[in-house]
Parts: structure tokens; sequence; C-alpha cells
């Protein structure tokens, strides 16, 4: 029998409360297939209304995690520790796989445990205690106004002036990516970016049709080089770039450079657009350059996404750009989404407002360096030599690495995650199916524990892939 | 000396108490350019600290209700009764018209005092406490499940049946039509719209480049004949349509129409885009049919949005499509904006499960039913014959007036916007410049007095813009 006790006076309703434990008790204790009481059963038991289980019952059903039988009850749906890409799709299928334990290195996005939910609940409640309808009400295609200005307090703090028309707030860094090429991008526009670098760009670029030219990594930013011969013939639009912590290469630009590509800009007149997801998130020395600091001309559109060190499912970022693009970048916006949701702007107003965003990066920021020097630590004293790390990251969420020539990450990904662990493949971050032997390891959403034991199952694995495996030699368990 | 008493035991923070109350006193009684109490004495007033005070005079100038003077202090700002558009943006400029009071038979969005506030909040908090740090992790793309799953109930009850994989979660109509958009059209694609139309969507359509053809709407629907003329000759990727009281001209599709546009379909292969947004308030009768209702062969794509019934800045809609593109759909909402916001999708998943989104459509359509019959008898009495309705109808939230031939709706609402009254010249829905002589007239955010109040004041302004002003029977304000 389920021993549950709900609490009368809790401000949760009955049936959230009996659903939340009953959720507890199939991800702990109960087998898959476990036959649930019936309703009426339970209902005696728990000393709740009949209404308040099937309630219940059915919100778990919805999340797949009871299926019904008719006339026969509810049971407990077969175990799938499904690990969640990115952006939350199941990177395994419901069934596929049974896994003891799934380790996720592909993620970039924090794991949901480090959210400040109560802070930010404080925040929302408080807004519509102040707000009332107004914060479900259309905003401005531009953005809440207190919004734009806490944003610009912010900006000043890490030392790029704005003026308020400079500012728009948007559902995302994405969002920003696809406005930004609604914006400038028509049939065969030729723009370059950086290679390897984020898919989701690529597909924003892709679906404007434009020519995409690919300009290599080096450990301090891109080949510059490699792109001066390239714009000495071609005419682009723009230059997609993350200057701090690279996705996927984890590379931070040089200063140099910085000036260097500044300079390319004005000389062959094109916009940069600096996506700066990871600024923050320095674990070397005191804080990183953006770009945006640097130009003086308004020759950079700089895209600032929280999703990573902040959350993710909030759908908030803004773009700086020059007050010149506003009308366009209105235009844009307001063909894509009219605006961003209300509430979520007037709540993370707040948030910023009472000093809580500082405090709450600065808290990730520390950890994450933590997580940073043991992954490191990890991939040099427990991989086999063979698996390099591409280049040398001073910060944010992931290395790179590098398999011998000829090995293929994808085969070695589909292996790992056979035993529960995932890691994002090179493929993905490249244009032209470049990068197979190559891979990202990400440690946004894993905990020591899983860093020690995911490298050390990597490791295992790779020694059998290869055809070389070695028995010895297992590091501890944390 | 401002009379301000704040509740220590309230929530709410003080501050924000403090500027709730000022800011009531700044719309209410306190004249432009009138003097804020000093820091201090306010606070000693009130019995708060004075960093308190400071925190609510900043809000107050963040939102521009109040301006600082350096040495002098903080001011009222100069009344501005901005009228919004429906969108949210500012119709009339900072301090270019004074306004004794604004009547905005412009927007289309419902007044924030209809907003269901207090049950929305109820449902952020519940599923805040029921799902924690989750509700701010990364969302499927496609939506978050049970909500799917709430959404399938809805359109069951509505006559439309769907499969799970059929529905996709989006942040408001307008990226519904823009992530279609992405999907079908490349330069130079033809497609069909209704003329006049939203737009929002021909803004959409024409940011991919399409080859629009506009057909006329006629009292039952668009002109059927027309558009196979056209059809005979031009391959279309789809028509886009509203079915019922369509944006602008409030017509309601005859059920005849309905079934000879499907087969038109059919005949000639081409997908429907059925945006709904208003099919809950009919007026005449018991409901009004969907088109997706009546279609048996998967060529409706249907976007329903609560905007206009519900709120408008939650950004919330869905979209229901073939199965079989999906993967396409999956691909377009990533590229983007990745996924709806997590919080907003669970709690209006709440909110439908809990019955509230039923109730509330059915006191909305009761509310907007009388407002309708008042407008219309306004119109029918109260202007002079020469404004005529365009067509009959029975439901939504506009009327679509025609001034004589040769007369300009744009110059009308240039006169009538000085006086504080703003509606949508014609212009606006048309793709050609044509509907010169049209406006739409919006119920959705006046009350029954602005609404006698305002036709009164249009028919005098329209009298002296004909030349022909009459200076007798007034209306009495009620």
């Amino acid at each position: 029998m389920l021993k549950i006790k709900l609490k009368e006076e809790s401000n949760s309703a009955l049936y959230l409360q009996l659903y939340k434990e009953l959720k507890k008790k199939i991800k702990s204790e109960l087998e898959s297939d476990t036959k649930l009481p019936p309703i009426r059963k339970l209902a005696d038991d728990v000393g709740v209304n009949p209404a308040t289980v099937v309630k219940a019952y059915d919100m778990l059903a919805d999340e797949e995690l009871i299926y019904k039988k008719v006339g026969s009850g509810s049971f407990v749906a077969p175990d799938r520790k499904i690990i969640k890409s990115e952006n939350g799709e199941d990177m395994l299928k419901h069934g596929q796989i049974k896994l003891s334990e799934s380790i996720n290195f592909a993620s970039a996005a924090p794991s949901t445990d480090l959210f400040p939910v109560e802070d930010f609940k404080y925040a929302i409640n408080q807004v519509l205690e102040r707000d009332q309808g107004e914060a479900f009400s259309y905003q401005k295609s531009q953005g809440f106004l207190p919004l734009r200005k806490s944003i610009r307090k912010y900006l000043t703090k890490r030392g790029i002036d704005s003026s308020l028309n400079q500012i728009q707030v948007v559902s995302g860094a994405q969002q920003a990516i696809d406005i930004i090429s609604k914006i400038f991008l028509d049939y065969k526009d030729q723009i370059i970016v950086e290679d390897p670098t984020y898919f989701g760009a690529l597909q924003a670029f892709k679906s404007r049709k434009a020519d995409i030219k690919c300009v290599k990594m080096e450990e301090d930013g891109a080949d510059l080089e490699e792109m001066e011969s390239y714009l000495k013939k071609n005419k682009i639009k723009f230059f997609f770039t993350m200057q701090n912590f690279q996705n996927p290469t984890g590379v931070n630009w040089s200063q140099e450079k910085q000036l260097q590509l500044l300079e390319l800009a004005r000389k062959y007149d094109f916009y940069i657009i600096e996506d700066d997801i990871l600024s923050d998130l320095y674990y070397n020395q005191n804080r990183v350059n953006n770009l945006k600091e640097l130009d003086d001309q308004g020759r950079v559109i700089y895209i600032k996404s929280f999703s990573k060190v902040f959350m993710p499912g909030l759908r908030l970022a803004f773009i700086v750009l020059p007050e010149t693009l506003l009308p366009e970048m209105l235009e844009a916006k307001y063909a894509t989404d009219i605006s961003s949701g209300g509430l979520t702007q007037r709540a993370f107003d707040y948030y910023i407002r009472e000093g809580l965003l500082d405090k709450h990066i600065s808290l990730q920021r520390n950890l994450f360096k933590k997580r940073y020097k043991l992954m490191k630590n990890q991939i040099i004293n427990n991989l086999p030599n063979e698996i390099k790390i591409t280049f040398e990251i001073t910060g944010g969420l992931y290395f790179w690495l590098k398999l011998p020539e000829k090995q293929d990450a994808q085969k070695l990904y589909e292996k790992v995650a056979q035993k529960g662990l995932v890691f994002s493949p090179g493929y993905l971050f490249s244009n032209n199916n470049r990068y197979s032997n190559y891979f990202r390891l990400s440690f946004a959403a894993v905990d020591d524990k899983q860093i020690v034991r995911g490298i050390t199952l990597l490791r295992d694995i790779y020694n059998e892939f290869r055809g070389t495996a070695k028995n010895d030699d297992y590091s501890p368990l944390l």
C-alpha cells in the first residue's frame, strides 16, 4: 500500500499534492508496470474525494508517467530515464533503451535545480500585484520600457554604452538570430560564420537561403587571413560570431584579433553579429571583453541571452543595434510575433532591479568554475591521450574534443548512448559535414559525480570502440 | 500634502505599494508639472525608509510618469493620456496632442480590466509549486505535452478531431503565420489572401517575398469565382483566411461557401490557412463553424489564438496541421525561437484543466454581445446615413464602415485623433492601397459610455469634415 499524507492547510490544491507525491514514488520506489491502487481505495486511504484521485492520475497519464488499461486500472509506465537534449527533445525514444542512470554531456543548458525559482516566483507575484492586467496586455514591440532601462544599466556596467532606442527585447537568442536574418538576408546573400558554429544559427541562415562561407576557428579567434581573402572577392552582409567561449569550441577571441576584426569590418563594410551567451562565465581572469565594447563605428549588433546562466525556458534576450536599423527591427519583430511576453519582461526587470541577476550570475560562475576544473582534470588524466582537447579554454560550458582522424564521433555517440551517456557529435556544428572526428562535452547539466562517472564510462567505451579495450585502472566512483 | 497610507502586513513590498498609490494620484488628481514631495519628507510622512521612496520614484520615472530636475526634485510628467494601438505602440506621440479623454476604436485587444488576472496568478503559483525549476527549462519545440492534451480536448468539444502529433504550440497567432510562411514560401511563390485582410499577415508574407493575390470579400465569404479564375492560371501554395468574423470586415463565411472552398482546394491542390481568433464570439446563433471541422482531406492548417478573448500579452496560440508536415514544422519552430515559454504553457494548461477558460470565454461573449448591440445601434441611429455598415455582422469585435467614394478615411482619422478618438483606416488592411474610404471601428477596448461618446464625436467631426456640420441633436452622454 502507498503511504501518502497530504496537508489540508497547504497552499497547493489536494490533487496537485497527490500528483507530486505519486510522481516522487514513481520516480524512486515503484517498478515499471506496478498497478496503482484503484481510485476509490486510494481516495479512502488518503482521505480525499475520488475526483481528486482521478485528477492526479489524469495528470500523471498526460505526462506519460502512468498508463491506463480499460477495465483493469492504472499502471506505472515502463522505466525510461529519458535524456533531454538542449532544447528539451527526448534524445532516446520511449522504451528503446533501458538505462541504469543517464549522464548528459550534450545539454548546454544548466540543470533545473540551479534555477532561482523562489526568487523569480517572488518577482512574478510582486509584478502581478503591481501591474495587474497590464502585465498580460500587448507590450511595445521594442520591449517593456523599464526593462530596457534596466538593460541599459546592466550594459553600462559591462562597458557597453547604448541608448534606449538601441535596445530591442526578444524571445531568446534564437529569435534574435531569426529576426536579424529577416532584416538582412535575401536569397543568395553572402555571410560568413565561424567554423564550427552553433547549428541553430546555421538553420536560421539557411531558412533565408543565405550563401554561407565558413572560416575556421583558431585558438584566439577565427582565421582572419582566410576571412580577408574571401572578403577581397565577395561582398558579405555580416559575420556571425561568438567572441567569448564560442560554441562549440570554447575559444575566447584575443583582443588583438577583436581589433583586427573591427578593422576588417570597416575596410570591407559589413556588420558583425556578436552572439553573447557565456561571457559571464570566465574562470581564469577578471572578466573578458565583448566585441561590442570595442566597437566605435556602430558595426556590431550585439545579442545577449540569459538562457545559459539563468533560465532557458524564460525565452528572453535582447539585441543592441545601431539606431538607424530600429525601424526595420521593429517591423521584423512585429512580423515575427508582435512582442515578447509581458509578464516575463516585467518579472525579469524586477529581478534585475533587485540586484538578483548579478548575484545569481556570480553564484553560477563559481559553481561552473568548479565543474570546469574537475572536467578538465578528468579529461586530461582519465581519457586516452589520443583524445585531445582541441583548444585551451578558460570559461564557458564545454570542451571541444578531437578523436584520431578516421574515427567517427557519431558512431562513438551511438555506442555510449546505449549506456546512457550522451554528448554532441561534431557534425552538428558544421555546415558541410566536417568535424566527423570531433565532439563537444558540456558540463552544464551534470554534477561532480556524473562528470567522473561519465568520463570513466566514455574512456571504457572508447577503448572497446577502437578495439583496444583495457579493463584495469577504473577510477573510483565519487 | 499627499495622503498615503501603506499596509505593513501586505504581501506587497512597501516601495511597490507606494509606487501604486503615487501612480493612482498621478493619474487621477495631480496636475502636470506638480512638484512631488522631497524624498525625506515623503518618507517621514508615510513612515518608511527614504530608500523606499527613492525606489518608488525611480520606477515612476522609468515609466515616464514623473520627471526629475537636478537640484529641484521630481515632477508629474505632462498630461498625456496616450492611446495604445493593438500591439501596445503609442498612437499619439508624447506631448504632441493634449487629450481630455481618449476613446480607442482602433484596438482589437480587450482592455486590461477584462483579464482574469487573479485566476491566472493562482494558476501560475500552483504550477510553480508543482513543477519548480522544470517550469523554466526548455520545453519541447512542439509544446508542453499536457498542454497539447488539453488542447486536443478543447478541439474535440468544438468538433475538430486531431492527434497529439498534429498540435504545435506557438507564441501567438503572428508567430504561427510567420512559421507557416517559413515552411511554405520561397521567393515569388504565389498565395491568395482575402481582400481586405489583417496587415500582420501581409507583412509576414511579404517578408518571404511572396506573390500575393487578393480576392475580394463578400457578405458570405471571399468571391470564389474570382478565386477560381485565378486558380485556373496559377499554382498557389495556400489561401489565407479568417472564416469567422473576419478581420477587418467582420464577415462570417456561409457553410455553403466553406464547402465550395474545400472543393477548390481539392481540385487545385492547395492548403488553406485558417486563422481563428474570434469564432468564440458569436452573438446571434448557437455557434459558428470553423472550416477545420469540415476538412476531411487534411488541407486546412488551423491557427487558434486566445489573444482577443483571453490575454494578448501571454503570447500563446497553437496550430493544428497535417501530421506529414510535422518534421518541417518542428525545424521551423526551432529556427524561430526553439520553443515557447514554459511557465506560460504550464499555467495555461492548468487554467484549461480547471475549466476556467470555458467559463471566461462565455463571460466575454456575453459582455461583448452587449457592446456589439450598443455599437450597432449607435452607428445606425447616430452616424449620418452616408456612412454605411459594409457587411451585416453577427459576432466578433468590429464593424467595417464605408464613407462615400472620394472621402479619405485617413484624413478623417487625422481629424478625430486630434480630439482623442482613434480607429483603423482602411488602407491598413490592403495590399495595394485600396479601401481609402473605409475604416474599422472596434469595440474591444471601450466601455458603453465611450461607445456613445465616441460615435457622437465621430458624427460631429465627420459633419464638419465633409463641410456640412450640424450643431443640433447631440445625444446625451451616458
